[in-house]
């Protein structure tokens, strides 16, 4: 089959590698149908992850067809279509009996694309496959199943869940990409009367305008000053940060009101500054958190239902014997406008 | 009357002072029968809280007697015995509303001996007096409802309460200063299995014995190490950050499990580093807060029930008129042992 491989940092192709087999008897072998880059998988090209070893295959959020089934598999069999968790659940640790399956200590967790290979190919061994996949409904397409896998139940569970979004309250996203975008739509599940969003591309903005938020800022906007306007001087309810970097978190802070919550969702690669000295008095919470995607099943019944839209995250599509080109557009977001990038078998 | 008037920094005097008197229809005055000082106001005279202006009377922990109520108080009257809570609430704004009155807007929050005058002295002005002091029940004494002006709430609803604590937890407390033994016995009202306490002095260690801790660890003793130990290599469920300084919230951040809870009960002076590029996937809770003392009534039944043992906070008792000797003893435990000092109307 081919797939695409890390070959350490900075390198990757889109190669022939040996077929996946069932490992596990817990194990599926699924065929990709659609499959999705993740800004994730940037990182690891850069060489961020270095649990990531050279050989992988990537990626983490994909759409496929069961081809085979351990003996232990009861509840996929061939030729059922499926949605890929980013998330592997053994089912059985003290993490995944309380729903936190992204902390799985079995042998699940993030483990694709990570730990194991990666859905960036022909053909995906996928571990857990009862707990880690769910069987998608027909009206469901491949492309709006393809958000599930990873940045609605992210943006759903880590922003707005862990930030307590409640009808009537000022919601600040940082950070217009495709998971602060999925936020906007996510955090609206809860009504919230405004939803702020701030990044410094003005195409991200004009996204989030058609995502549905309410007041576009710039960073260089002073939106301290302009969150205070809009909230009686008092700050966000909620702040997301969608971004990774220590400014964004701060300002997060920054700009939420006594008993607010920061929920955090950006990946980090270095500390930030946390400003006890102000906010020691000021009933803060912060959350942090990877996905555990315990909400995929009512995502996935909210989307059936035609109650969640996903439509307008997947920018480009490809084949998906393009995946260079789409890495390479993805990659450069400022020359394309691109939100998320699809490929799909063809 | 004398009271004890904060004269800048590293100055105080117990002194001639003219009598408070009713300035708001909502004020009471009250006679003052018991008072304790809190590590705060030895904060305020190293100048540290530069709110506090020269002149101000301070102490925000008190037990009295009315002695005079404004036309539009209409829950006490005259002769009453009440607890004056660190805390004044307006009753009125937004967050006095929904029972968080630390951020009270109306002119409440924390004001006592820090924006007005305070409660170490004969006589003291509570504003809000309806909403800011608790009758108390004949069988409570003086010195057991001290203890709920301040420190039981606070250790109750800034630590057990927003970390969480539950049944069976591991439940790490960083710092065996009054307010860590609080939050040993507010922890237990939520039945954890295992209470470990940090502290550096092996006598505020001993105290944690004796307040119920069941492991004791000084900081030199890999704290870490031994929490994984207990917890099979997990961490603890909550940290409750006690102290107050950058080093000690750090340890909670990295002696708490994957989803656990750090609840910051410190009163800190400068910012703290917090290691996103660790925490971000670890599904952390980090909560601050001022106390609202919204738990007083329900601490102050549970006391009258003799279901909270507030016995053993206050080491060293005065007359009122003692007040300089109970600042000297207080500010330097390390030579008394002392936890909480109390002084009394004689």
């Amino acid at each position: 089959m081919k797939a695409l491989v890390y070959d350490g940092p900075g390198r990757r192709a889109w190669t022939d590698h040996p077929d996946p087999g069932l490992v596990d008897d817990t194990d599926a072998i699924v065929r990709i149908d659609a499959v999705t880059i993740c800004g994730t998988d940037l990182h690891i090209l850069k060489g961020d992850v270095p649990t990531v070893e050279r050989g992988r295959i990537l990626g983490h959020e994909a759409v496929g067809t069961v081809v085979a089934t351990g003996s232990a598999v009861t509840g996929r069999r061939p030729g059922d279509r499926v949605l890929i968790s980013c998330i592997s659940s053994c089912g059985r640790c003290s993490y995944c009996r309380t729903a936190t399956y992204g902390q799985c200590r079995g042998g699940g967790g993030w483990v694709l694309g990570h730990r194991i290979d990666g859905v960036q190919a022909e053909l995906a061994r996928i571990p857990f496959a009862d707990t880690s996949t769910h069987p998608l409904p027909e009206q469901v397409t491949d492309e709006a199943a393809l958000s599930l896998a990873d940045i609605m139940p992210t943006s759903y569970e880590v922003g707005a869940r862990n930030g307590r979004v409640q009808p009537g309250d000022t919601v600040v996203i940082v950070g217009a990409g495709p998971i602060g975008l999925a936020a906007i739509t996510t955090s609206r599940l809860f009504s919230p009367t405004t939803v702020v969003v701030i990044d410094r591309e003005p195409a991200r903005l004009s996204a989030a305008k058609e995502f549905g938020a309410d007041v576009l800022l710039r960073p260089d906007e002073d939106p301290e000053v302009a969150v205070a306007e809009l909230t009686g001087g008092l700050g966000a309810d909620v702040a997301i940060e969608a971004v990774g970097i220590p400014e964004t978190f701060e300002l997060c802070t920054r700009l939420v009101r006594p008993g607010g919550h920061v929920a955090n969702v950006g990946v980090h690669g270095q500390p930030a500054t946390l400003h006890l000295e102000d906010l020691w008095i000021r009933n803060i919470t912060i959350t942090t958190g990877l996905v555990d995607t315990s909400s995929t099943p009512l995502l996935l019944r909210m989307l059936a239902a035609g109650r969640l839209d996903t439509s307008g995250l997947v920018t480009h599509r490809f084949a998906l014997d393009e995946m260079d080109e789409a890495y390479d557009v993805f990659a450069r977001p400022q020359e394309s406008d691109a939100l998320k990038v699809a490929l799909f078998r063809t």
